[in-house]
């Protein structure tokens, strides 16, 4: 194979990224015509539309097990009825049996090119997993194109190019030459990189391709072929995908099994099933912290997790208290809180905060909340597009149980009317007042639109509270506002040691929510948030072996 | 503290050595007058002489829980009645704590500074930690010196150097400028290394320095303070080193309990309590696969192990038969194969071994070991040098219990005379030959000097047969005897999918046993023999944690 030299130069400047950590995207985030062309977005439109009840063929699978598929779109409330091959557990563990000796024997050069081609097929497809996106998590439309295309491109390349950085860590041959006083010893030595073995990769329901992209392009590159179970809400966006690595991998004469599709159904989960075969190696997952503890506990299986987490704003001081609240309500907003670096937690000391102009109390920072919060939500122009819909009806019930909750409702939760998805699922954000005593109410992960303005003693209260959190429950990001030096690096240094990222005095253009590739590190794998960190060196390194072998020279 | 650029030019060149992997070593292997000094020996075994039956004063320990210590000398087979201060679980974790705000807070190149400080130290004691080494783990006396001294400290240098690039890896902050249209959104960055809390480090009886010091210096140079916990039949040597580091830090005016001797008896085991301590966090272990299978199945800790395996030798063809059964039968030997790197299953295919000369009997070839381990075994000069002495009475019960396997015994094991200590604790190798069908019988690691010569098949099942027990009870090291470079690459790539590293054709000054600091990776992690391994990224990378902040430039 010749094809390492095909993409050598994005590789390259990957791997420059990964070491900088500044600015550097791949994949043009915006939807512009100009980047992607003047019919790119409609025709990806259409192409959803006309996938709609339709069997997806362009699988290189087999569908011994029959057509499955259970997606519905939260904007329609509808299924989507579209169907995907299946196989049984036995078929795709053999089918990845078969491809590990064939890919891991392509070199890890041409495994980084074959996967960057991928991504480049996959670039000339982003708004039909725009749509896909859209139409099976609930997210908006920018979001959507974003977050599973240039942005999830942009993950998957940077895991591709620390992965193939890692591999080239040590030389593959050397000459070991020992002075011995009245002869050299000397010896033949060549490392190997062994891949661990299968992947299993888990998808998650909100966001399918951002979330396991990562996984799956870190084994890959390292040398394991991949089954890819995506969530059974899930599926059209990673099949896309599925489909064009598939496709790049026949074009070189490589089995295009290397990587699988496994969709398994509501009534017919088969998660448990692939992930207790040991055939499997390798398990990255994205969900549920129950769910995920069983996979890590797992015996003889390297397991990398996304799980659940209670994230934290600690609000101090501030020199632009409006937007400071206008920050923070549209973090809660954007995907109606369903993003795992949503802030649910906002911390706010009793005798309320420090302004260039004085003390902003309590009550008026309550009332800011509400303010911004109506001020989105009935913008017809911004709150039906930033809030989207709600991927999984079960967060509409924890919204509505959240009424019962021992605490002062502040803003309730309603629906708007999404002016092009009439029937969409929507739930506004609902903000409840609590005091700081009332760690039994706040200390669990409310997934969806449900944020707590949580009345502290003082801010060092307010940062105990918060690394107490992380600790205890997982926290994958961390809202600060201060002005001042010194409770800065306190809370800095508090929230490093519970492994939390921090974002500081945000206003407008960025939020903390947002994860830049080859810069933020997505959940740093140190709290019960996760065990693993998209992408650090660790993500990679767990996916091989370094193995010698040693010869004497004669 | 500006102590970061003391030793900057050691560090310098192990982290180039350790890129390179060719042959390094800051501390000479050789107890050379020349080098370490006319008297240094003598003062090493009069210092060791004078220890006996007194207590360990150096540590800077307190010693609330009374004067412990339970070593005896295989070669005088007589208690040493040394004794060392301890404390409580509580006590020692407590005052890890206290050091862990202080240590966390060292930069990481001071960190490493004072860490190859206390191994400069370390070296002038050298013959001191031989003489302790011998008389707590029975090695020979140029083995004591070698691997507790110089290899040891060259182990742990190397794990200064990679935990050290490691932490250089990404920077430190930086300006994250991303073009927004119209304007640009700035970022300053900061990444921070985030130790993962209190290390323990459980030693073993025969390599009390050599198995202990990478994961203590990988702890230590990432931030982490660390309790060693050695084993209770050999302490010493690690006693000094501990003293020694604890001096060097309180000369620079940190808490010398950044590192703690926590000793135990073989009457109150400690280990248990220690490592279920809910701030300990990283755990390094060398020892017995069921207690080193409790330690990684602990909750919330990070585990790093070497534990019990099934080595094998397999023999295809050779062009110096008789240096190669010798070369094998030293490997044997060596220290009694109290080595996790020795030799245990020899195979050998049924029709013999090619040869220049023709094929060499299977019987011919049971018959030169034989001849070769008597010749080392009643050489004077060699034989109690090279087989030292038995650590554990439980290895002679095993040696005894070997001779009822249903195998053939080629060689008895016995005693022989070490001129220099009548009361040795000695038992030579034995070695019983089996049929490749007999797998229970050589399926387990039976420590010490027990060898199998296993006739099979032919070299395929000979193959088959070690991939097997390295996948399903772990190997250290695999010996291989192959001048056919079809095979040789077969053996190479099925070896590599069971993790195991292989000698191809070693005959004369070096040894399967042996591996080499800066070079080869001792343990791979990749099959039950162990989960780390000496020392790759991963057994420093999963030591501390990428944690960032970020905050608008206005």
């Amino acid at each position: 194979m010749k094809i390492a030299e095909q993409h050598k130069d994005i590789l390259e400047r990957a791997i420059k990224a990964n070491h900088e950590r500044t600015f550097y995207a791949q994949y043009p985030e915006h939807p512009s015509p100009k980047i992607y062309g003047e019919t790119a977005d409609k025709e990806g439109r259409e192409w959803f539309q006309a996938m709609v009840g339709k069997k997806f063929e362009e699988l290189k699978q087999a569908d011994t097990a029959g057509w499955v598929g259970d997606e519905e779109s939260p904007y329609l409330q509808e299924p989507l009825n579209i169907t995907y091959p299946t196989s049984s557990t036995e078929e795709y563990v053999d089918n990845a049996k078969t491809a590990f000796d064939i890919w891991r024997k392509v070199s890890s050069a041409d495994r980084a090119a074959l996967l960057i081609e991928s991504l480049e097929r996959m670039k000339a497809r982003f708004f039909e997993i725009a749509y896909a996106t859209m139409h099976t998590t609930g997210q908006g439309y920018m979001m959507a194109f974003q977050a599973s295309g240039p942005h999830a491109a942009d993950r998957a390349l940077e895991a591709v190019a620390l992965g193939y950085e890692e591999q080239m860590r040590f030389p593959e041959e050397t000459t070991w030459d020992k002075p011995m006083g009245k002869y050299n010893l000397t010896l033949h030595k060549e490392w190997r990189k062994v891949p661990k073995g299968i992947g299993l990769v888990v998808g998650c329901s909100t966001f399918p391709t951002w979330n396991s992209v990562p996984g799956m392009y870190a084994s890959l590159v390292t040398g394991n072929p991949v089954i890819i179970k995506p969530h059974p809400g899930s599926v059209l966006p990673m099949a896309i995908l599925v489909a064009e690595l598939q496709n790049v991998l026949a074009e070189n004469d490589i089995d295009p099994l290397v990587v699988q599709l496994a969709v398994d159904s509501y009534a017919n989960l088969i998660t448990k099933d692939l992930a207790e075969n040991k055939a499997i190696k390798l398990i990255d997952y994205t969900g549920g912290t129950v769910f995920g503890d069983y996979l890590e506990a797992l015996p003889g299986k390297i397991v990398f997790t996304e799980k659940t987490g209670v994230n934290s704003a600690i609000i101090d001081s501030t020199d632009a208290v409006d937007k400071m609240v206008g920050n923070l309500a549209f973090s809660v907003s954007l995907y109606s809180g369903q993003m795992c670096t949503a802030p649910q937690n906002i911390f706010v000391p009793a005798d309320g905060v420090d302004t260039p102009d004085g003390k902003v109390s309590f009550d008026e920072i309550a009332g800011k909340f509400v303010e911004q919060f109506n001020g989105l939500i009935d913008n017809p122009k911004a709150g039906p597009f930033v809030l989207g819909a709600i991927q999984n009806p079960a967060t509409c019930d924890r919204v509505e149980d959240s009424k019962k909750l021992p605490g002062k409702v502040l803003l309730e939760s309603r629906s708007i009317e999404n002016p092009m998805f009439k029937n969409a699922r929507i739930a506004t954000p609902t903000l409840i007042e609590v005091d700081s005593s009332q760690v039994d109410v706040f200390a669990n992960e409310l997934f969806g639109p449900i944020a707590f303005l949580i009345k502290t003693k003082d801010t060092a209260e307010s940062i105990a509270l918060a690394r107490q959190m992380a600790e205890q429950h997982g926290a994958i990001s961390c809202a600060a506002y201060c002005t001042d030096n010194e409770t800065k690096e306190h809370i800095a240094d508090q929230m490093a040691l519970a492994a939390t990222p921090v974002a500081f005095n945000l206003l407008t253009g960025i939020y903390v929510n947002q994860h830049a590739g080859f810069s933020d590190f997505h959940v740093t794998g140190g709290n019960p948030a996760g065990n693993a960190s998209f992408t650090n060196p660790e993500y990679v390194i767990k996916r091989f072996v370094w193995v010698g072998t040693r010869e004497p020279i004669a």
